[in-house]
């Protein structure tokens, strides 16, 4: 069986796992703490980036864009309707566009800097990294959520998915990120019930509910954080 | 005409215009000094990164990745043995692996912080982000050269060309962020014969030439820069 290394706090492994569970794919799945520097995994990736997919040949595929264009040539373009990528070139580029949109604009700006703050620093060793959390980045991070969420908003309103008609790794990506965010307890839904509505549908699907049911050490998630009617 | 928006000095724009030559391109250029946040520039790319792509429809491209594959899928995959991506799934990912690092983990190891402290901090007004260049950034930039160069001489060693057999984004990517370093006189060539033989051959393809004899303002280029015989 193929094997996906992954973190629950990141983003990019959250969006991978929601793509393998809506195609139906099995895989063994690792947790990996990325600053172990273990050595078994830097030779699959020496960058030591998350997520990695190593398949029954023991071949690597690293990071959240290569994983899922390969996902979509190998496997996507047989699904027809249920196909989570498009077949017109800009249609394809438009979901290419959010979706970098979310694992890289969105995860600079607010998710990677909360989780490195509020989650890794509990776990790291003092000498590695770890220790109390920097409330201006905290800050920063947080004043830029609204932005994002805004513009979530503003994707989920005009449209039935955020990328077109059909669910795509466009919303993938989104409902990763904001499912960090969630279980963290920093969205304030009340302020966002177009993005909240659109959440709501993408988190009742068969592939979220692994993702609902899993914890981080030392933190309990929102109150609300697997309620599919919150 | 298509308008492609690039700054000579952005490793990401080079490759796009290497592309784009390659495949026999005609497109407007302008350069843009991103900083300036022109607002008709914004509106193609909110973001405000380059290159951005806007065809005879003014939609617009923004990015690299989204440009590249969107070029593979509308004109490079009539190319045959001329197309500059795999067929194979596992061989295209090995090209989006090696783009990537070249143009996304290069960038910010090396290439972008050289840039922004040897050119831009000269242009750039004082209040906006202008001034001298920090010693410490440029210090740890150019200790990480010497790793990135032993890596693109491993990959000239063991293959024609660093993907593969043929020609590919992989080769383009690597030669635009290296351009961008020589002409910055920061690779010493003594050092790297097997990298600056494979350098060699692509800046004599004749996709290269107008990349050489541009000039950035205030920064005259190592004396070989332009030698295809270096």
């Amino acid at each position: 069986m193929p094997t996906l290394y992954h973190h629950t706090m990141s983003t990019a492994s959250r969006f991978i796992r929601l793509v393998l569970s809506e195609y139906g794919f099995q895989t063994d799945l690792v947790e990996e703490q990325t600053w172990e520097k273990r050595k078994e995994f830097l030779a699959f990736n020496p960058a030591g980036t998350l997520p990695v997919y190593v398949d029954d040949n023991m071949r690597a595929l690293c990071g959240p864009t290569i994983i899922s264009e390969f996902i979509d040539e190998t496997h996507g373009v047989l699904k027809r309707d249920r196909r989570l990528f498009a077949e017109d070139p800009f249609q394809r580029a438009e979901i290419r566009r959010l979706t970098e949109w979310f694992l890289q604009k969105m995860e600079q700006d607010v998710t990677k800097p909360l989780v490195r703050e509020r989650v890794h620093k509990l776990i790291i060793p003092n000498g590695l990294g770890g220790g109390a959390p920097d409330s201006k980045v905290l800050r920063t991070a947080r004043s830029n959520i609204r932005h994002h969420m805004k513009y979530l908003t503003w994707l989920s309103g005009s449209r039935q998915w955020i990328a077109g008609e059909r669910l795509s790794y466009a919303d993938l990506s989104a409902a990763a990120a904001v499912s960090v965010l969630d279980y963290l307890g920093e969205i304030d839904w009340n302020e966002f019930p177009v993005a909240k509505e659109w959440y709501q549908r993408i988190k009742s699907r068969p592939s979220f509910r692994p993702l609902l049911t899993e914890r981080v050490r030392g933190i309990t998630p929102v109150s609300h954080y697997a309620d599919l009617d919150f």
